[in-house]
């Protein structure tokens, strides 16, 4: 394989830095999915920690690093997913943090940010607006800057998720991947073509926010005006080079997917997985749905990524309504 | 300690013999639940595997015995999840498995034992009719009778949750636990005294299926005529007298809670935790929000035991009623 700027040894040496709650999460065959998809689906479940997603296993590096080289404060931009792990991180080693995020982001990630101590900074505008602002906070500050995709840690922290499912038996025919910014595409996607080449990695987004599959496919940066998804997770505009250079050597595949497919997804996850989950954790779901001859009667694993929803967009995407409030 | 049916030993033994996608689940502090209940909640989840239930643990090593003395089939009475986790346990080991369970048995539970390859008879009546017609399937057939909470296989199994709550830091001051039949009761109580005897144990049962509960405070056997109780799986009238003598002995406690509360306490693992969770396992929220008092400013574990739930009546207990198909 050619090279990318991640490196095997040091992924496994970040197991032994990260809280072991984020480690070795569940992986399962859900036998319930797959009338409905054809195929073998196993998950991959990063909900179940205490920010809900699996960017702690990143932010577990950025903060141990900082705490080692005395840094007393740190600042990124987020689309909440990230702010949240930052700052849970940061909580047990008396590091600073500062996340800016978009004022459109989902409250229930906003609150969580601040209920964990976080200093919370809204801008108008999406996530490349954020990165902008948080970039002069860092510049004005004197503090480092953690950008996600861009800084090592957040992908090699994504890559031990790679770690676990090439020691899984049996071997997945492919493995879905929710492609944004590219930490956890990228991440993954090294481990699996270093240890598992024959494994298909793939690579989804959501057609609303299409400007790294472009890029994959163009092989060179594509950036988009807007974004139009309800998979907040995933919807930057702006690819980063270093970035996408990587995710040419790792995925397989990119493929893009309908707003309907990820709320059908979501759906299916409810119903018969009993999982909660947002969107951008249901685009390997969609993807089987878009393309149920590409994986018939194959193997297939998805990373079932994050679970922060409100919870009244959640009802409406999935067609639960909720008709009284619960407490 | 006194004595019990249980040994730590045969216990630690356990765990090699059962499959790895039941053990090691994930226990985490759940911040978001705090503010509303008052204390440290940690979480130990038990939905995330194949069969959505604590109850393969037991099923493991049950089937694992059975096929090593060269069995070829085997009977149970379930509400649900032991049907469940037996048959997919048998499935692996090429037994002939029947599951007898009431008919009024959530839909979803009733269709994964037939999707997992089980014969399934349906009675009427209520789990202890389900127990007589299973024993009488198992004399006609010559087969295996296994019985949920009587049989060791099925303590010890659950007793494996209780290693992996010990072994966490730190250590709680209460662990929560759903009481039945009380094989997860008496196996995880077990545990907690003979490792971790400073943790209180607190059984916890809806006040419309006392039975155990009562005869633990009465230290005998006391039956009901009924059930009363969305909590179909620890709806059992009565108690098996081996295994109140062994709950007489871990459990510091045993208390009962209302509907409401259960409801309550679904709903708030909905919306501050992202967790779809049956009846069962909101009993341990459930005893927080009546006793606020007992628990406030201390930590608190609650075994969340099942996830198998008709989605229909989910969504009207929880206060989310659908709108509309998800497909």
């Amino acid at each position: 394989m050619r090279r990318t700027r991640l490196d095997t040894a040091r992924i496994r040496a970040a197991r032994r830095v990260i809280d072991p709650v984020f480690l070795d999460t569940p992986l399962y065959r859900c036998d319930a999915l797959e009338p409905g998809l054809g195929c073998a689906v196993s998950i991959k479940l990063e909900t179940a920690n205490p920010i809900r997603s699996f960017k702690g296993r990143g932010t577990e590096l950025v903060t141990s690093r900082l705490a080692d080289a005395g840094a007393r404060a740190a600042v990124c931009a987020s689309a909440g997913n990230l702010g949240q792990a930052l700052a849970w991180s940061a909580r047990g080693r008396g590091l600073d943090v500062t996340v800016v995020a978009p004022r459109s982001a989902p409250a229930a990630k906003l609150d969580r940010i601040r209920a964990l101590g976080a200093g919370l900074e809204l801008v108008d505008g999406d996530f490349d607006a954020a990165r902008e602002r948080a970039a002069a906070v860092a510049r004005h500050h004197g503090i480092r800057l953690v950008e996600d995709s861009l800084d090592l840690e957040t992908c090699e922290g994504a890559a031990t998720i790679g770690l676990e499912l090439v020691s899984a038996a049996p071997a997945f025919d492919a493995v879905l991947i929710a492609l944004g910014g590219g930490a956890m595409a990228t991440g993954v996607g090294h481990v699996l073509k270093a240890s598992a080449p024959g494994v298909e990695v793939i690579c989804v987004q959501p057609l609303g926010a299409p400007a790294m599959t472009r890029s994959w496919h163009s092989r060179r940066v594509v950036t988009t005006d807007s974004t139009d998804t309800i998979a907040d997770g995933v919807a930057s505009r702006r690819p980063i080079r270093a970035v996408l250079d990587d995710l040419l050597v790792v995925a397989d595949d990119a493929v893009l997917v309908r707003e309907e497919s990820i709320r059908t997804g979501m759906r299916m996850l409810l119903d018969h997985a009993g999982l909660v989950v947002e969107p951008s954790a249901a685009l390997g779901i969609a993807a089987i749905l878009e393309d149920r001859d590409r994986f018939a009667d194959r193997h297939v694993a998805t990373i079932v990524c994050g679970g922060n929803v409100d919870m009244p967009s959640y009802h409406r995407w999935t067609g639960t309504a909720p008709t009284t409030t619960g407490r």
